[in-house]
């Protein structure tokens, strides 16, 4: 058997962290990268990488998909373009028409019949029209506050509730998410932003919500409910690519919730910020079931974000080749894992 | 669509457990139950499980499987009876010959191929020759200290090495439990029955480990090494079904570890014991995944046994009638899930 093939559109932090990752693993190749970074524009993948291309085969960035992207031309496409459905469908179109199976990043691709039931619909059929699969997956939405839960209720006879609690820190993060999140800005700022949509928080709480629903059978009452608030610092804080005064905003405090006949039957709590443990808050990932039995789970410190991506993303490829056609979730899929033998390994059509 | 029709064999306390679950459960009918102890025999599930029928079809509970299952007459079947594959293989031939999907509890059977290859591969030829599916599940092999490590390494770019320990209680058990681990007994009596092969202590290290290098891609250097020590009380313990003098047995404490390439790759810590907190001892489950990240699990108290083995073979049902023919492990089928709305909704043929 051949290599598995793969091609990255978008590479910005996940997309090449995903690359670097790949060229690490056995029975799988890059063939392509499509980006629109001018700097990154026909350059080799390896140089922009960083990283020794050895025996491998010359990788160019093109800047169009066009260039990048031939019918069966790789077995899947990591697409790490956008955050929304809308954004990356006509992407999506585009790499299945090619009979090419996709991963997408997209937050809202993580449970996209949450929020777009007809493009979800769409791209189902597009998909299966042309013999491909396609997930949209990450750590959260992805595993953490929504998959993992779902496992978990695995071991219960039944289940009263559900709280998923993700305490992160942003330190690690580049210049994008610091403007996304509004770290360093004041706080008048971030009220003004998160009013005028500019400053989202974190993409996922109605993709979690409604992961966690459908699998245990509930029906939401109707869309979930949600709030974002500053973490307003007492301190000065800095990172590489962030400065915060005390009295301004260090992070984001996203809560969550979905209600299943008339209670709240799943709560979401998610601050991120940098420097969490200078007003000696302490990371951690949490689940709280309440039913038969109760669990109480905690990773501490939390799995972080961005590796976390790009592992899932990486690691969910040999699963989504096998899938039957058609758009996958979590929920689809066997169990994510860590690939560290031959991916090819893991394909079973 | 029908409800879906459940056969249990086996009415001990995880039989009678699930029938239990499965009365409150929509879309689901419980149609035959199979059991060889006398006091059980030409009497009602109902009367026999304290439960109310309603409006639902009599079971009488029978002593010989040939008066319970004909072809077809169910969907699925949970079989309660052994803990090793050689035990519980005549039993599932049988039972797949009358064309009927199969959960089994035997511990070897969530991972047969690790210790009964042959039988695993006629297994597998059977179940597909019959158009059925047969799975090995619970919570311990089954999910506490394998496929919860699995699902968490999919975060991982990397693995080092994953550890797994589980620290439990045994005082909810009856006696046939209290006996197999040896509460009660002295601790020349503990090293004896060891010796003689008359205490197993847990079953599933050989197949959690198995399950675990198999799923990420690691090939174990052998088969794996186990030890069983007593834990010995230093106060006196006593619950329904045993009383541990101080200075005696109050439980098994089992190790385990799988070498790959010459390291010790996953390690395995589990001592069960009755009254665990009266020296101090908490309860939990444990996973630590050295890697690219750390991971660090933690569930307090620990998933109680009894009912995640319950929960576990219940919510399971969908997806073993919804997969393709032959013998699955959790590996291949998709995430388990409490079931809180109608069970036929899970089914996806």
């Amino acid at each position: 058997m051949e290599n598995i093939k793969v091609v990255i559109w978008g590479f910005g932090a996940m997309g090449s962290g995903m690359a670097k990752m790949l060229l690490k693993k056995q029975g799988v190749e890059i063939v392509g990268v499509c980006d629109k970074d001018p700097n990154k524009i026909d350059k080799s993948m390896y140089e922009v990488l960083g990283a020794d291309r050895g025996d491998k085969r010359e990788v160019i960035i093109k800047g169009n998909e066009q260039e990048v992207f031939t019918e069966k031309c790789a077995d899947i496409a990591l697409l790490c373009t956008d955050s929304y459905v809308k954004g990356a469908f006509n992407k999506i179109k585009y790499i299945a028409e090619k009979k090419i199976n996709i991963i997408s990043t997209a937050e809202e691709m993580a449970y996209s019949k949450a929020q777009s039931p007809e493009l979800s619909e769409e791209i189902d059929k597009i998909a299966k029209a042309n013999g491909v699969s396609v997930l949209g997956t990450g750590i959260n939405p992805g595993l953490i506050m929504d998959l993992l839960a779902v496992v978990l209720t695995g071991a219960c006879e039944e289940v009263e509730s559900i709280e998923c609690e993700r305490v992160n820190s942003l330190s690690p993060f580049g210049p994008t998410v610091m403007e996304e999140q509004g770290v360093g800005i004041k706080a008048e700022d971030f009220i003004k932003r998160v009013e005028d949509g500019s400053l989202a928080g974190h993409v996922g709480f109605a993709e979690s919500i409604r992961m966690i629903t459908d699998a245990i059978g509930w029906k939401l009452d109707g869309p979930i409910s949600q709030g974002c608030k500053p973490i307003i610092s007492n301190v000065y804080r800095e990172t590489p690519y962030a400065k915060v005064e005390a009295g301004n905003v260090a992070g984001v405090n996203m809560v969550g919730h979905g209600m299943v006949n008339g209670e709240r039957k799943i709560n979401m709590i998610h601050p991120q910020q940098i420097e969490p443990e200078l007003e000696g808050v302490s990371t951690g990932d949490y689940i709280r079931i309440k039913g038969v039995p109760d669990i109480n789970m905690a990773i501490n410190p939390e799995i972080p974000g961005g590796i976390g991506t790009i592992a899932m993303c990486v690691n969910m490829i040999p699963h989504v080749i096998s899938a039957r056609a058609g758009l996958k979730t979590m929920l689809d899929l066997p169990v994510p894992r860590a690939i560290m033998g031959d991916m090819r390994d893991l394909i079973q059509l």
